[in-house]
């Protein structure tokens, strides 16, 4: 069996381009534009929580950098580079290189480079911290939200829940649909253009990762407004589209894994906002309200409000 | 059993005073003083290989960001924030009351704080990053050293697998000495100051992590030349020193968990590294010389080659 340095360094090193010092030092040197701040966050990955057994090794190593990608596109961050820990059953090399291909792909379309980490035996366990820069001051916080704000939601909603459901047992879904659910659970695209593309637009934003009502709490919770959520407004693909209504908005509102951003601007924006959406290439839809006061109120196409009983996803419940 | 969000609040959330952002937004924000490079070192702690499931939480806690600290050290860098990802296989009130406090306590004690992170349920596992700054070109790193540099070590080496083999019960040690032993396998504490003080001084620096032959050679490595080591010269402590010389030397050679510096100056910085070491308040022993060429010769007090049969610890040996 191949050593730890002898895998890291087959599999993980890359020369540096952009970072002052990458791999193989004691720390690695990172070098912020003059007047920029330093955005960073941090996912744990483990499996059967945040993915299945059955997920190929590729897409597991690029959703494990997606996630991290999403919440600096949260932030309107540009990517700069990442670091990986990673603890493994035991030292498999087919496995590392079927990670290391979908990781360091999703890396390479972001302009990004792994810097630095720690590989170790135990459960397998995945965890990046990604670094982004933002100007000061510039950042896109959940802070922001204020009443009259319209709210936004970029993508589709729904089909990493979906194919969850279906893997569960409890949804069916066969042929093209599935695998089309199956690639918003285990290929999530994280929306890095948008975040850009709406900083000066958007007056709060945050990444879908949680469940849309759970998160969209955080925003009202921090910015100290209430909402309007106008649930079958929410953006859905044809696959979901297609199946029952209360499943639809179970996958929709409460689903979890959507990375898709979630964000507010005031109306007088919403030419500046669509313009930012074609300039990133991706859709954005208006779904909701801000309102003052406290707490979410979610209505159907009727108008009537739907009982409050979708919550975020918490990890220890 | 208490939430995730809520747990994370009780224990680990407080107020930041240097980050521009901390704990509750995608990002944290971090704004390194003008012409600093950013420091970034990342390492995972799992049961069983890191630590024993007999260590107390707050120690568990104070070691969990005390080799990242390390990592800072041994480049010179001033410690500035870190985030914390945490998987546990229940949300434990007691456990990670006990964690942070130790935590947290290490934080404040080189003035850092905790800047975001991650908590999920699984199997337990302990990843930190940790940022730190360093003027641009200034870092210490382990590619500096020079033939006819000498070789430095600060602190004592050993007790830190002394305790390991204790617990393994290949050694045995009772009352005082056992728990001074205990302590070094517990409690490391980083060198930040002497990294601190060493910038402009030493020519290359690395922790020792897994083992001074192992961390040695990578430094040898990437300097491209060889070295000799007096064994017997290493320091070590009282504990250590009284028990048999072949586990003496198995224990400073081949121990790792020591977080003590390595470095290399040239012999017309003497008084210089004994004058850093001073202001850094850490005792530093002189114990080998670099020398042009490669590999590694181990010496004992008499001048006689030791065999070279100390390897590094391989997390999948």
């Amino acid at each position: 069996m191949a050593g730890e340095f002898e895998l890291i360094a087959r599999h993980f090193t890359r020369p540096v381009r952009r970072a002052a010092l990458g791999v193989g030092d004691d720390c690695a040197l990172l070098q912020p534009g003059a007047g920029m701040q330093l955005a960073v966050s941090c996912d744990m990955l483990v499996e059967g929580r945040h993915f299945l057994s059955t997920v190929p090794p590729g897409r597991l190593g690029h959703k494990a950098l997606a996630v991290n990608l999403s919440d600096l596109a949260a932030c309107g961050a540009e990517p700069l580079a990442f670091t990986l820990a990673l603890a493994l059953p035991r030292a498999d090399d087919e496995f590392l290189a079927g990670f290391a291909q979908g990781m360091l792909a999703l890396a390479d379309a972001h302009g990004i480079e792994l810097v630095g980490g720690d590989t170790t035996a135990g459960p397998l366990n995945i965890c990046i911290t990604v670094f982004g820069q933002v100007p000061a001051g510039q950042a896109l916080l959940r802070s922001g939200a204020r009443p009259g704000d319209d709210l936004w939601v970029s993508g589709a909603l729904g089909d990493a829940r979906l194919a969850l459901e279906v893997f569960r047992g409890t949804a069916s879904l066969t042929g093209e649909g599935f695998e089309t659910a199956r690639r918003g659970m285990e290929l999530p695209q994280p929306r890095v253009a948008l975040g850009l593309a709406l900083r000066g637009v958007a007056s709060s934003a945050i990444d879908l990762s949680d469940g849309l009502v759970g998160d969209l709490g955080h925003v009202l919770q921090r910015s100290g407004v209430g909402a309007v959520l106008h649930a079958d407004a929410l953006p859905r693909s044809t696959v979901l589209a297609a199946l029952p209504l209360a499943l639809q908005r179970q996958c929709v509102l409460a689903g979890g894994d959507d990375y898709e951003l979630l964000f507010t601007a005031p109306p007088a924006r919403r030419d500046a906002v669509l313009a930012a959406a074609g300039r990133a290439g991706v859709a954005v839809t208006r779904c909701g309200e801000i309102v003052s006061g406290t707490g979410l109120r979610v209505l159907d196409a009727a108008g009537q409000v739907l009982p409050a009983s979708w919550r975020g996803f918490d990890h220890f419940a």
